[in-house]
């Protein structure tokens, strides 16, 4: 899009990005009110200082009028363009247990863009099963699967010890990116992204704020 | 513990809260090694700049020797106390669901010290059934019950309907802090700590990975 040129969004730092999905969040709650957006508003929201709110979308180009604030439906879409979710993104889910139900009921995804196209399972007794209206398959299908899915991305949700093994037969059968969950360290090529959910680590920072209380709050986490 | 003021630890932000939550990570799986560490190391497989890892430690005191290394598990014990998880945790689970179910098999919340002492749901057909060895309560109980299980945060793995009327039960009840997975925006009074994990998010940050490619991962985290 026109209004972020790529070599500019390509210099966001992977701090930025995250930022800029929580600014998202708020914004595209309040692209209903019809209203302008300011950067104090994001701010207290979201928990950073305004000054680094500011920056960011300074990043993103020319958008929103001092005074004036940004009109949130433009301030959403330039966030999208830049995380490279202005389009959808077609993803395979491997291993159908309770995590992997519940991340294909979640509804979140769906709403950013993404669909989880294909299911797979290395368990012979769950291929086949239907979930959420789609056929659990082989992870054995994967190279062929994949493409005629056409798939870039995989949601790993199966246990640690087979983590590795999935990882692999993903890469080999082409995927782009992973997203994992088993609190395993994958190690891949490196033209496959990967981002890894640590769940424990959402309990420790919280620990650490319940901790630490008003402290931890007023800390900002500028760059 | 004597290597880590209070105040000091107190000055942590957000970020590197998180950050240190990473390198634990790490460090952790290397305590068995017996070896030296060196912030480098540590910088390589958390993927942030040398010289950010060797601010963010030297901000939890005395550690380590120039050119020695840091010594695994002394880092690793430092780590834990400025992060507040040198000692254990006790959690509710409320919402009985996949999710639910998922999150107390996760083996990373016991290693890292958190015990989910309690099932609460308020589907009453929920109620008495044994889960993981604990019995699902009501979440009527939780006034008197979170006080007996002797339990501080509570994790939140209810629909987004019933999300803002539980976290308002955990609240009276006297929980300090809770982890939201429901994909809603809580508004807590400040004596509690909130952390919502947003699944999607993790996913933005995958597909703005695959999007940007290389660029994505030459791009430092400095605060």
């Amino acid at each position: 899009m026109e209004g972020v040129p790529a070599e500019r969004s390509q210099r966001l730092s992977r701090a930025a990005a995250q930022r800029l999905s929580l600014y998202l969040r708020c914004v595209d709650d309040w692209t209903t009110d019809g209203e302008k957006v300011s950067s104090s508003r994001i701010a207290e929201a979201v928990g950073v200082s305004d000054a680094q709110v500011r920056r960011d979308l300074a990043a993103l180009g020319h958008l929103g009028q001092r005074g004036v604030g940004y009109d949130a439906r433009e301030l959403a879409s330039a966030i999208r363009t830049a995380l490279g979710i202005n389009r959808q993104w077609r993803a395979v889910l491997v291993g159908v247990g309770n995590l992997g139900r519940a991340l294909l009921r979640y509804q979140g995804f769906r709403a950013q863009g993404f669909r989880i196209v294909g299911l797979f399972d290395s368990d012979p007794s769950k291929v086949g099963q239907e979930v959420e209206g789609l056929t659990v398959e082989a992870v054995s299908t994967l190279p062929t699967r994949l493409n005629e899915l056409q798939a870039e991305l995989g949601v790993l949700t199966v246990p640690g010890e087979t983590a590795h093994s999935v990882a692999e037969a993903l890469v080999a059968a082409g995927v782009r990116g992973i997203l994992n969950f088993a609190p395993v360290v994958l190690k891949l090529p490196r033209r496959v992204r990967l981002v890894t959910v640590d769940l424990a680590i959402q309990l420790e920072q919280l620990a650490f704020q319940v901790q630490h209380g008003e402290a931890a709050t007023r800390a900002t986490d500028e760059e």
